[in-house]
């Protein structure tokens, strides 16, 4: 059973939000008094104290722990593709997908590193959603399907959750959501994605702004029904999965980022225990980031999906954990705090 | 024999930066033109291909490793205490020193976490140096001394070196030391260190900029032996020492860069092995990093020393090394191209 298991539609999924598990602040507190009897001075851990927080509020204990970590991957493929918006042949998406499951890929390597367990999962690559600028990309039916395969992959027994993608044109569909929910023009959400030049620049700015046109004054998780695609669709099931049994997510880079975004357009609570790995090189990732009010974990000029922003973040909060859990306090080690 | 021991002065030290040995660019050469064959659009990783890159040219092999990282830390005591420049009594040194070798500290557990054998060195902590404010902080025999410590203290088998510093005092240590190089105003380079409040900040505003005052002129080493301190000096040596054996430098925050700045000021070549692990919190560190010519790998609001930046960094960079050696070719794995 998953949480998607009865929502037999996108409107009764918008209304869960105020039904989701909230974080326990009082094992957060409690985090945060051990944060400051710690040798060191309050605060001078940064983020790390706060992600030691957060985890300890989500799991609901003062030394909260990672013994499982899991990687999802979703990948998708795209009808926009047919507006020439990538230089790369659908047939990358799979070839990616055939290059994970033998552990070749950026995204193997970086869960081996951070011990992280990875699952890979294909979204019937072989046919495309449908073309967004001249129709919505899935129905309704095709949309909780694939809601359902997220919800469904993710570990209950997971203590995280980091989330990628694969799909050659997905950085066209993750602008088209971000200005679907926030407005704006193509031009503030577009980049080169996987290597376009400037024609195949103009052509995704042209597809993106005909798509928004397209669909201009859908709401919610129609959003993501009309603009979004496969994978996006089930990082927003993996999301919800993992609120309902309290696991924490990292989000990636844009192109998941923005799959979350229709989630966040019915209720900014759906993403509370999402932390972002990484900001993207790609340039409406920072202003997507402001948007859904969300610091960046990492800034590393890196843009290449996959999970690979998350996965590395995984390794701070490891580290965040492992001096939440593992240092002395003031008194335990004698040392005079002031 | 570490690189110092026929040193006997600090002009003599202070001409060697040509003599060092040169980052291998065939071979980093060669790893950048293996990051292009891998299968992730170029530049894809942003700062960890450069970083694979970095460590290529310096272990001189295309595909370099990790086998064994040392982290550094040196803990000296500092005469300008006696302007009442920190809230927290120098006994503090020594009591988080022995929190050090006891594994209660956070850079235990942060080299837990990253694989990094730590050895934590107390330079005469019962002998602060002298009061910058009032005349030279070491004699050219006690910082010569204090730097072959640093250079002895590194480890020949180590492919990496993560360094970092205690000691109650320094971070004013370190605003003297950058103005002393850079010029501009005490204030460019305060920060509130280890807790100081307004009043104590103005009395750190104040010793600084008297003991700028007092030592201008100096230009060199000098600057380390009249504003510097011992671990500053340690931290020269070692990083001298870890360039003679072609061994890559993680920096830490605001004191540990700052402690290098005398070498800078030599000549900037003294450098090129280093990289900087986070930016701090503390104000100084951004402009002094502008000041060097680094670009910092994290910036996670942290500002505690003890080289728990650099540590940390060293997570980033084990994964960089992970991806580069670990993922397959476009021909290995049957991916197009493009």
């Amino acid at each position: 059973m998953t949480i998607l298991s009865d929502s037999a539609t996108l409107a009764a999924v918008a209304t869960l939000a105020g039904r989701l598990p909230q974080i326990d602040a009082e094992a957060a507190e409690a985090a945060l008094a051990r944060q400051n009897s710690l040798t060191k001075p309050p605060g001078a851990l940064g983020r790390l104290e706060e992600l030691a927080i957060f985890m300890a509020g989500w799991q609901g204990r003062e030394r909260p722990q990672i013994d499982r970590a899991q990687a999802l991957v979703f990948a998708g493929n795209h009808g926009v593709c047919a507006q020439g918006v990538n230089p790369f042949p659908q047939e990358v998406t799979a070839q990616m997908v055939a290059n994970f499951e033998q552990g070749g890929a950026a995204i193997n390597q970086l869960c081996l590193a951070n011990d992280a367990t990875l699952s890979v999962i294909a979204l019937a690559l072989d046919r495309p959603t449908g073309d967004i600028t001249e129709g919505p990309a899935m129905s309704e039916d095709e949309t909780l399907t694939a809601m359902r395969r997220g919800a469904e992959a993710v570990d209950p027994e997971a203590a995280v959750l980091v989330l990628g993608e694969m799909g050659i044109g997905n950085s066209t569909v993750a602008a088209a959501l971000a200005m679907g929910a926030f407005g704006g023009a193509a031009a503030d959400w577009v980049g080169r994605g996987t290597g376009s030049d400037a024609d195949g620049m103009a052509r995704k700015t042209g597809a993106i702004t005909r798509a928004c046109a397209r669909h201009a004054g859908a709401a919610g998780l129609d959003i993501l029904a009309r603009l979004g695609g496969r994978e996006q669709a089930a990082i927003c099931g993996a999301v919800l999965e993992a609120r309902a049994r309290r696991i924490p997510v990292i989000l990636d880079g844009f192109i998941c980022t923005a799959a979350t975004v229709p989630l966040f357009a019915c209720d900014p609570r759906f993403l509370d225990h999402c932390v972002v790995g990484h900001v993207s090189r790609e340039p409406g990732h920072a202003r997507l980031l402001d948007a859904l009010n969300q610091r960046p974990i990492l800034s590393l000029d890196m843009a290449l999906g996959e999970g690979s922003g998350a996965a590395l973040a995984l390794g701070v909060l490891r580290a965040a954990l492992a001096c939440h859990n593992g240092m002395a306090t003031f008194a335990e080690a004698g040392v005079s705090d002031g």
